[in-house]
């Protein structure tokens, strides 16, 4: 793609008209994945396993199954088997696998809520009951939930080695990274500071406000329909076809909107169930989850258990970082330690690194993406470090940063070299904004920190077409989860040269597209917005060819300007098209104006945000109060502002959150006891401050118009610049996470 | 695109494979324009004209709007005023203004059941009730129904001339248009026999079992979507944004099943009006018919009145032909004659031709196209007059038929060279056929007759995708009226060389896929089948461009093979790569295979049939019953054959309804007193005798697999064979339809 224009001054891009998706969602009429009904549904129920860990002996559905209004009942027996998914699916099958025992339990539950069995019924009254009627005998087994505790010589395995295959010494051990360079012990030795910490927290959910829900309808042909609200229903699509050893293009995933997904609706929980007892019953059915099953079965962002040591010269130098840690996987194999031994250190220079993380199994939910996964975590550890080197050193902590930053050219931990990166001027806004200088109240501490997450381009389609009238719909295969509908418009409008509101965007099903990537790693502004650019560029290129065969002129004779094909040389000079004219005489000069813009987008870099929070602790009971919170980061460039800076705030808040609030309680049968946003505490709009964005804007050389992703940064920095602060204003260094009132207490009051 | 190639043999173009939307629809899965229901849905009820022509002095809407649970009340003076269409859509707008002032009458009333007002209510009893509370204050006028009262000097005029608008005399004539050649007048002086003969017909329905139905949801942002059944949902969203002045592109139109069309599904009559309700009541409303709605305000194809007179010389050579007709236009403007005048004589070598038809308004409901609209009505006539210039002659009519057949490169009406048509062949095929040499028993008798239609070709667009594990889905702009998702899905298969159920064809929403014309004419195997093959070779060749970078070599030397990509050159000589090895590495090798084609199809030809009808006379009640009938037809070659026999044999069972049976019964006040399937008599399976077929394959050469139309030409002859075979068995030539029992009584015993 072109390069952008730095000084190009736009027309749409950056500015923040109404979003085009508004109206329905506050009127209530835009359908979410609980909304949709189809004629002659079923409604289901999950039948979930009480036990953290126990073998299933045996499953009597019968008196189920005898219940009038029951139509269909489902165990894990009727999903097909390893070998079957091998025949199919080939390569990548045991993942398959791993997924479709989630679905439904095979011959173990790994965690409490384990679905073990599904009833459709005429109503969701019988579906329950008739749920409750299945007798499972099970064979309770030892559970694990801690990442130590999962590591003991004798702890209970998750994963039985399978028959016949030798490993060495079978383990909770679900995989390995490690990467570094340099000498870190002798760096260590020579250094003039050296700060060293053990870091803990408790794995957190994604918290989206909407359970999953979805309704399946599987033909007697073999030819299925489902609707759910997802991250990616192409993702739907290709996992439900592997689970249940299907072709694709046999099932069509109609996307419903998304009510919150944040990295946690980007797997399969209940569409291929449904499309059992589908398939088993004839009708359609539809299963969704209530909110303790969301919290005991869906898959949070991992725990992690930290040990940090850092080294730096007297000038603030970084010489040395090792970072050793260790993340929870839950019941199947996760993949957050690879982004987080590649996210731990990489926004600094540091000569000499050693970077290791694995990801322990263990009897709690599969631990799932959650916004910049892998990277909170060890970012709590490393940026709670630095702040400590920084103060052992007498310095600035922001000046040490400022010193150390990775700027372009420098190496990434994976060796390649950093890109147009915009850190250092994230820092550099940082210390020129008021809220750096801004005064302090009584029992008030300053934290800061700064981090990154790398981002991704992929696969996207887009269909780009011009109706006779002459507006344009673009519809693409990526769920609009933080506005991709308004950005997608404004960057076609841009191209186009027309106003916002004659660009429509919407999100086409599995059938009417080709393959996009889920909706992740803040990827569709920059991949699906660059097809949507090379789609606006081809209908531009199009439509100009049709003025010129109208006109009987050579291509290179016809340029777009301001919405309107317009002759540049010639006789026809100065004759001027609209895309109205052009579009309404398509029949003539060559068909409809439509296209496909299908392509894996490159060329991605990586978000880096610098976070200002200020805090205020209640000696007497432990309290955080957050009171002033400015959040610095590079967008590239915004295409819709508002949701730039409603990105930014969102993950603020969910990295408070997570910083102060959040976390799992499980009771000594491994059962969770706090499955609610009552209990579970999720920050809520009182215990906020306003969120203060600055956009720096370093535009991504590779995206025709500068973008980079927004979305995943803005949970990264919170955890370390919340405990900063906490210490800035009590002298106490928080390693623990959350830091709710009672450790806070304790740090204050020594009561532990 | 390439000539087909006349020796090829196909691994799926003219099979029978199950048909893939066959299973929904059997199971009553399958949504049709009645199924929908959107959450909030209102229910909408329309009040209808119980007069056919009167002045509206008012409307009080008072009552409707005070009973409890309705949300909407609309009447004409919601819609956009012809000032304001002006406007919007420029050129046309007069067009526009009469489909508005059919989905609601402005001022005036133009036939029984023309709707008046509507309301939207929380229960179709409350919209009910209320309809009837609106009081309408009418000047009733003096009406007309038929074609020569509705041109005498004294008509009441139905469209009043527009103010200050000069005519040279207001008439109710719509449209006039004359094709000919020559010098009818010497031609028939001159001719060894001429035979005339005055023919009239009845307007007729195309009585499709689906009535209309729609739900429209308009949002207060000015967006709104539409979910219908119709032959064409870009028609509905162009139709529907036009009436209402607003952006195609704010409006998205979901595409439902369809339960027939047959030509009376290409126009708005619920539309509009539901999205008005919506928008006042700001819930989405539901608009559905009546089976008396359908008969009362929906169109029928036109009743004719026609004056034919044709010579030939001793040898059977025609040498002139004239024909003169007036069709029934209704209320509003239609063009049924242009088609008229082109089908009327065209099949035949004639040199000297005069050919004339008017449409004439009246108080019938607008007419609209029905299966080859214009053809059947003059065909009856001029192959009736066939028939009977062969006994004049003491010739064979087929012989006679075939002596003056056109053939490739004889002149059409148009005075274009006829392509690669099958007429001849046909007329040849019905010769060998052992209908043409049967026995006959008493009271029975044989008729023939041929005729054709032109078809059409166009705007269509498709979308084809490859889903990872390298499965396909066509999207097409184009409803399933015929079987279009199974002829699709074995074209691309053909191209593709994969199996049929590898190939999943759906019909996209207006905003997921490129404009694509309604599906009228016969024109979509043939069309949007031609951007399907051309879809399926871009597909095809971006495969083969994937596999060469993948085994880095060049272009050229990759082939797709029996739906592999094969290297047939250099080190990588014999390799093989699957559609799934390509599309599941798209990541990397460029992207999702995903390509749109959007063309408008030329080359279209017309298609040519020749029936054979055996009826069985009772003399004593003058009830005709077909008994054999055979119709033959170049169908340039069958995709999916069971279709192509289907359309064939729908479209003759909709010719002898026409013949023997169908007809409007309306009283002297201008009510329609048969407005069901009760009393308006269309053939059910009982009255039938199985239809043969006998497929004509002649290749049409611009097609790539040589598809004509085969929908349209079968309702053409049967009104004259019928005719011939009752002539045949009772020496009585019938020249009015429908033949019922009481007429040919009539000729049989001059009881009138």
């Amino acid at each position: 793609m072109n390069a952008p224009d730095k000084i190009q001054t736009f027309r749409h891009v950056g500015t923040r008209p109404v979003r085009p998706d508004g109206v329905d969602k506050v009127t209530g009429k835009a359908l979410y994945g609980t909304d949709f009904k189809a004629p002659g549904m079923l409604w289901g129920a999950i039948l979930r396993s009480p036990h953290p860990h126990a073998r299933i002996v045996s499953i009597d559905t019968r008196a189920a199954e005898k219940l009038s209004g029951v139509k269909a009942v489902a165990t894990g027996k009727d999903l097909p088997t390893l070998e079957s998914l091998v025949m199919h699916v080939g390569e990548g099958a045991s993942d398959i696998v791993d997924i479709s025992h989630n679905c439904l339990a095979f011959d173990k539950v790994l965690y409490e809520g384990h679905a073990v069995a599904a009833v459709a019924a005429i109503t969701p009254e019988i579906a329950r009951e008739a749920a409750a009627l299945i007798a499972v005998d099970y064979e309770v087994l030892p559970h694990v939930l801690g990442l130590d505790e999962a590591l003991a010589d004798d702890a209970p395995l998750i994963r039985e080695p399978a028959e016949g295959r030798s490993e060495e010494k079978p383990s909770n051990v679900a995989m390995e990274v490690t990467m570094g360079k340099g000498d870190v012990e002798a760096a260590l030795a020579g250094a003039a500071a050296v700060v060293k910490g053990h870091y803990t927290m408790e794995p957190v959910h994604q918290g989206y406000i909407e359970p999953h829900a979805c309704v399946a309808s599987w033909n007697a042909d073999g030819q299925a329909q489902i609707w759910c609200s997802s991250q990616g229903h192409f993702m739907i699509r290709s996992l439900t076809a592997s689970v249940l050893a299907m072709a694709q293009s046999d099932i069509r995933v109609m996307p419903l909107e998304i009510g919150g997904g944040f990295g946690g609706k980007t797997t399969v929980y209940l569409e291929p169930v449904a499309m059992i007892l589908s398939r088993k019953s004839g009708r359609p059915v539809r299963l969704g989850m209530s909110r303790e099953d969301v919290f005991r079965a869906t898959g949070p962002a991992p725990g992690a258990v930290i040990d940090v040591r850092l080294g730096a010269e007297a000038d603030g130098t970084l010489v040395a970082a090792e970072v050793i840690f260790k993340y929870h996987s839950g019941a199947f194999a996760a993949n957050d330690a690879g982004a987080g031994v590649a996210s731990a250190v990489g926004h600094y220079r540091i000569a000499n690194t050693r970077l290791s993380g694995i990801q322990v199994l263990c009897n709690r939910p599969a631990a799932k993406a959650y916004r910049s996964p892998g990277a909170p975590q060890v970012n709590f550890a490393v940026e709670s470090a630095i702040d400590e080197l920084a103060i052992k050193l007498g310095m600035d902590p922001l000046e040490l940063r400022l010193r150390n930053a990775a700027r372009p050219g420098d190496l990434q931990t994976s060796g390649l070299p950093w890109g147009e990166i915009g850190w250092v001027q994230c820092l550099e806004a940082a210390k020129a904004h008021p809220h750096w200088s801004a005064p302090l109240g009584p029992n008030q501490g300053r934290g800061i920190a700064g981090g990154y997450w790398g981002n991704f381009g992929g696969p996207s389609t887009v269909n780009l077409s011009v109706a006779e009238d002459g507006t344009f719909t673009v519809a693409t295969g990526s769920p609009d989860i933080g506005g991709s509908r308004a950005s997608m418009a404004i960057m076609a409008a841009e191209v186009l040269e027309v106003p916002y509101e004659q660009v429509r965007c919407i999100v086409a099903d599995t059938a009417s597209i080709g393959v996009s990537f889920v909706t992740v790693g803040s990827r569709t502004t920059f991949a699906t917005g660059m097809a949507t650019v090379e789609a606006a560029r081809d209908v531009k290129r199009l439509m100009c060819e049709r003025a010129a065969r109208t006109w009987q002129v050579a291509d290179e004779n016809v340029e777009w300007r301001e919405g309107h094909a317009v002759c540049i040389a010639g006789e026809k000079q100065g004759e001027k098209m609209s895309a109205a004219q052009i579009a309404g005489s398509s029949l003539h000069s060559g068909g409809p104006i439509a296209v496909t813009s299908a392509l894996s987008a490159k060329g991605w870099l990586p978000g880096f945000g610098f976070h200002i929070c200020d805090v205020e602790v209640d000696p007497e009971t432990g309290h955080v109060a957050v009171v002033r919170y400015t959040a610095v980061q590079d967008v590239g460039r915004a295409i819709h502002a508002d949701y730039v800076e409603g990105q930014i705030q969102g993950g603020v808040a969910q990295g408070i959150g997570w910083a102060l609030n959040e976390t799992y309680i499980y009771n000594k049968d491994g059962k969770l006891e706090n499955p609610g946003f009552l209990d579970y505490r999720m920050p809520v709009a009182s215990d906020m401050p306003m969120i203060d964005t600055v956009m720096v804007e370093v535009p991504n050389p590779e995206h025709p118009y500068g973008v980079k992703g927004v979305g995943e940064v803005p949970i990264v920095p919170p955890l370390a610049a919340v405990a900063n602060a906490v210490h800035a204003a009590t002298g106490k260094r928080m390693r623990s996470l959350p830091m709710s009132p009672d450790k806070v207490h304790a740090a204050l009051h020594g009561d532990r």
